[in-house]
């Protein structure tokens, strides 16, 4: 296994031939009634994590665990999610936790610690989210930290929901914050570039937005992208595809509740969340011509 | 108790006749050499935030444990940050904890969730801190969910560190981005406002940049501000005056390494601690003229 973030992601797209990341964002209350029989919590949640990661592995490249979704099960949650990092990474999917972090100094350098120094080894992420308004002292102790550890980290860029033009699309001397936020992102993973001609540093760019996506490609042409916003969000593959260079490569694609969510309250809601898996990854790839 | 937040704050301020929040970021290399005999690091932290905060309880108003340093403690460190929060409340701090947490819909819903259901009232927070970058959607869940409790939450504006200028001075349609940020503030906490005049919906402002703070104090005028950056980061009581209103009132001053690790490895380094939180109180206090 490649030490080198960027290049494990993009050998692991080739090799799958698949561009989906499944986001991992178990709320007790959609839970499917098959698991109705298991009166706690964190034994439910755990059951269909395990079920959905290993009916939709072999579809997906990536699977995006929400740490808040785990946080909100109290005690016991972070160490349930460690365990759903270590299942994910045994059935060799790369691993993005989705935590947002963000602070300064020593402070930030604790939050990389709590998420890459994990218990043991196989419950390591790949890679992290992180939101950088806090500026590039925000920002590099989890590159550090992440390339220490073999990782990367994938900044907020341009997010998928609505307010995101907020404070995202002010226009700041000609060109929006969003844009602005590009620039840096590109700066921070200059030299963290690998083979694969990828860098560890990414960006988290919505699919709402294929202008965006298109005008933001451009201004970070080494930075992977992670693209969420396909599916129940409301974007298609022809969203996404500006995400990707010529040869199909440089983004994946999340789908949460479009994939995990899919098959309702069926008895096998995890052959149903396979098959949405599937079929996300052919729209994709066939869209992608690929 | 009073049901809101702000009333509950500014009460306090007047009967403690303190302005000082002192930040509980436990790092293990710095606990002081007299905790040495305790070998379980969870066990060490415990004891040095409990010894800390009975001995500056009674010359701060607020204490802000940051949750990035109980994360990095592994296992159990959640349930000691729920331990340090009930400590501080029955100690009559108010407590914000500092997690900066952000993200959209139901997922920020989780986060709040999990940072205002704690497993029992007495370690449920007064605030937390949470990053605005992705617009209303990712603010609004959480001001709602703290509503609920009774509790506020604390925006990032304007933070104290060096590269804050990257992103939030950029000059947007005639004013930097943390000012418009400061009006979405202002208009999140419109239909909080308590009997005191001050909002539920607080806002993180610098001492480390005295300018801005007049200035954000107008935009926000019934905004509580917490204020970082003052001691160890370099800011005075002089740069933390504009802060306040007329009567002293609407913000609180967070020093974390100046008390906590005011004395250093001596055997009763919680007396220095009280020390250094009285000598902030009052250095805040005699600048102010209160």
């Amino acid at each position: 296994m490649s030490e080198h973030f960027a290049d494990r992601l993009m050998a692991a797209i080739k090799e799958k031939d698949s561009r989906v990341c499944v986001g991992i964002d178990p709320v007790i209350e959609r839970l499917p009634e098959a698991l109705g029989g298991i009166d706690d919590p964190l034994a439910r949640v755990r059951e269909f994590c395990s079920r959905i990661l290993s009916a939709v592995a072999e579809h997906c490249v990536v699977a995006k665990p929400n740490s808040a979704f785990f946080e909100a099960l109290g005690s016991g949650g972070m160490e349930l999610l460690h365990e759903v990092v270590a299942q994910a990474k045994r059935l060799g999917l790369i691993v993005i936790v989705d935590a947002k972090r963000n602070d300064i100094g020593s402070t930030a350098e604790a939050y990389a610690r709590a998420l890459f120094e994990a218990p043991d080894a196989g419950s390591v992420p790949d890679a992290v989210t992180v939101n950088a308004y806090l500026g590039s002292d925000g920002v590099m102790p989890f590159i550090e930290t992440a390339r220490a550890a073999g990782g990367g980290v994938f900044v907020l860029v341009k997010t998928s929901n609505p307010s995101s033009a907020e404070i995202q699309d002010l226009d700041a001397g000609g060109k929006p914050i969003y844009r602005h936020l590009a620039e840096l992102v590109d700066r921070w993973g200059a030299d963290g570039v690998g083979e694969s001609g990828w860098s560890s540093v990414g960006a988290v760019v919505g699919a709402t937005w294929p202008e965006q996506l298109r005008e933001l490609r451009e201004v970070m042409p080494r930075t992977p992208f992670l693209v969420p916003g396909y599916g129940a969000q409301g974007g298609g593959a022809e969203d996404v595809a500006p995400a990707f260079d010529e040869d199909g490569m440089g983004a994946v694609v999340n789908s949460s509740r479009g994939i995990i969510y899919a098959g309702g309250d069926v008895e096998d809601f995890a052959a149903a969340a396979a098959d949405a898996a599937r079929a996300a990854k052919n729209d994709i790839n066939e869209t992608l011509g690929v």
